[in-house]
């Protein structure tokens, strides 16, 4: 089954709010088995929307609208989705009811535009809105339906999780599951290389992505049901983790911070912190993680290299003679960060994350990034080769997160594995 | 003139990626007085792309497309846009070389895919990429243009401003400008009462909006040109900016930290953050910054209460005694990274981000924002009523830099004004 998306709404023409609509809803008929060919946004004007709905109609079997429905005048996509479908809007007393007191409960006067909101379509299936006044509904006749969705975020989801999908469960006839394998170290292209072979089978299909100095295989298999697309996708996800093991680090967690809290949580592991270039954002991004204060309490910005001596005791002459953005300062900040805060792991980066250079000659991208468990410190030299401060930033963390996952599983699994 | 914008990918119908590019480009085409009629996705798929934007062509003057430009087989949009347009790819050797350079630059080795990136429109105008591999182009044929970028936000943004934006200023009958007056410590609604007059004008409009903690009135103007649009905002812009005095941080600036930056820059002062809820935000957002150095240099996350009372000094008893949470410890912690660091300024943070309880029978939510200049020690609470963490970590920040920028114009602007 082939569906649509269309998003009614100047406001979203105009930039003034993004469409997350569109992602959510592609999201959920991905997971359904439904095909979404195309996403479309039109505003609040009457031949337009007519136009789009009626092309949409013959495209695909399925059109699902958002927004249009409130009580105004330009709110049209209820009355412009009876037209195409050949159907007729009724005043429906039980909805009428509803929104009445909706405006009691919040102590607010109905205006007489709101009774627009309670005329339904004749032959629909109506959807009560439990969290605002606009209802939605769908129309099926000739083999096509059409699904109105309200606009706000929050009316449309609960709407589309507790009514729509039971009239789209039945045009679905495959159920699809995806796992992301993901991977550091390695580049799309050289790792769509390496997975050639993959990249052509028809299910489970292996597609590339990269993003933020990463990259992912995702798989994607379809089956009758869950249980089943699980079953196919299952070996080939086995066989690209064992194909890229020096690279994975994780299926389908959703970022490095994550796989690193919950491997320190897992051996009762802390980490601090010592960071120059990326100025607290690898904090940050550790302290994103509700729970994280098990794993992490102790951060150090060192942005001079005044604080990196005073502070984390780095060797002044050290600085003087390899400067900030050295191997030697690297490494002397994880290991100042470990004995102030005593923690069992510690990191220390500093870089040069442009736009502008530091004034030495290393160039902007450049940056080292040093782990150390007490017993040794290791330190790896990373070149983005651009100019971009917040990818050099978020690069730099999540990288530095890679290095420590990595000597905590040599110390910590593979010990274990060769047991 | 009219204009489509189509984005291209099949991760966006998946509802993999929100797709931010089209409300940057909606936006910016608004400002430039070109109508969007309609934002639509397609997937990498030769036919559907070509119809969509054969389809575009015939209703609009200008069609904007973003994605598709890549080296794999899937990338398809270079040869689409040449193909409605009568025109040709043409190997062109300079940007062949460019690709080849930043594969070198990077230490990587370019693959044979990669060098159809090198291939542009014949009769196009091509726009370089300087934050990544691939090109854009426009082609410009019997009254109608089409414009491609490159999906990735980061290519995507400054290829449009530096490149694209130039190819698209001539189709420009009238210029919109817009002015943002920024406010902290007034609720959206309290705002929009305040300037409800104001909400009513045509040209130029005001129009309320909040998001995260603050909010703000956008003042939008239309005119001749860029000099007469903005001869009709500034007496607006004037009177708003003096009717909400109190809570007006900035205008048009990009947030609070930018502000705070630069008013530390004016007066040649050093701040210094100790951050107990926030880990890292704050530094974080100060150091998004280029040349936030020259006023920051030491940021203390402290996360536990050991590390509160080892590193900043706080003291003990008082942790014991008013928790964590509370004003005394907030206070403490900016003095003690005052005298760790020696800076001019510092801030305290500390609170229950949330969305889970710190165990206290302090609600989540709650947080005291303290600012010291070594004088004095100022100390607010704020309550935002929330349990979402990433929400509650920002409008923390947010206060504190507010509280900060207000503690320094009082000391240095206000006592100007006043000799």
């Amino acid at each position: 089954m082939i569906c649509e998306i269309v998003c009614v709404g100047t406001e979203i023409l105009l930039g003034d709010i993004v469409n997350t609509n569109a992602v959510y809803l592609s999201r959920k008929l991905a997971e359904m088995g439904i095909s979404v060919l195309r996403q479309d946004v039109v505003g609040d004007n009457n031949e337009r929307l007519t136009e789009m709905l009626r092309q949409a109609l013959e495209r695909s079997d399925i059109v699902i609208t958002t927004g249009g429905l409130g009580p105004t005048a330009d709110d049209i996509t209820r009355d412009k989705c009876c037209e195409v479908m050949d159907s007729e809007l009724v005043l429906n007393e039980k909805i009428r009811n509803q929104i009445e007191s909706y405006f009691v409960s919040k102590g607010l006067k109905m205006s007489e535009s709101n009774i627009r909101q309670a005329y339904v379509p004749k032959d629909g299936i109506v959807f009560e809105n439990n969290n605002g006044t606009a209802p939605g509904f769908a129309i099926e006749k000739n083999s096509k339906c059409i699904i109105a969705l309200p606009g706000p975020p929050r009316e449309m989801k609960p709407m589309f999780e507790e009514q729509a999908r039971k009239v789209l469960e039945k045009y679905s006839d495959a159920v699809l599951v995806s796992h992301n394998i993901k991977m550091m170290g390695i580049g799309e292209s050289a790792m769509a290389e390496k997975a050639s072979d993959l990249l052509e089978n028809e299910n489970p299909t292996a597609a590339p992505y990269a993003k933020d100095g990463e990259c992912f295989l995702r798989i994607t298999a379809s089956g009758k049901n869950k249980a089943d697309a699980e079953k196919k996708a299952e070996p080939v996800v086995k066989e690209v983790t064992e194909r890229f093991k020096e690279y994975v680090y994780a299926v389908d967690e959703d970022n490095i911070e994550t796989v690193l809290v919950k491997l320190l949580k897992k051996h009762n592991l802390k980490i601090a912190l010592a960071e120059s270039c990326t100025g607290g954002y690898a904090a940050k991004r550790i302290t994103d993680i509700s729970g994280s204060s098990a794993v992490f309490d102790c951060g150090i910005v060192s942005y001079s290299n005044e604080i990196k001596n005073k502070i984390l005791g780095v060797n002044k002459d050290d600085l003087e003679k390899y400067g900030a953005v050295s191997e030697p300062v690297a490494k002397q900040m994880a290991e100042g960060v470990k004995k102030l805060s005593g923690a069992d792991y510690a990191i220390g980066i500093t870089g040069i994350a442009g736009p502008l250079s530091d004034g030495t000659n290393k160039p902007v991208g450049l940056s080292y990034i040093a782990v150390s468990d007490g017993d040794t410190t290791e330190c790896i030299e990373v070149m983005t080769g651009r100019k971009d401060r917040d990818y050099n930033r978020y690069v730099n963390a999540s990288r530095a997160f890679d290095l420590a996952r990595r000597k905590i599983i040599t110390r910590y699994e593979e010990q274990e594995e060769k047991q």
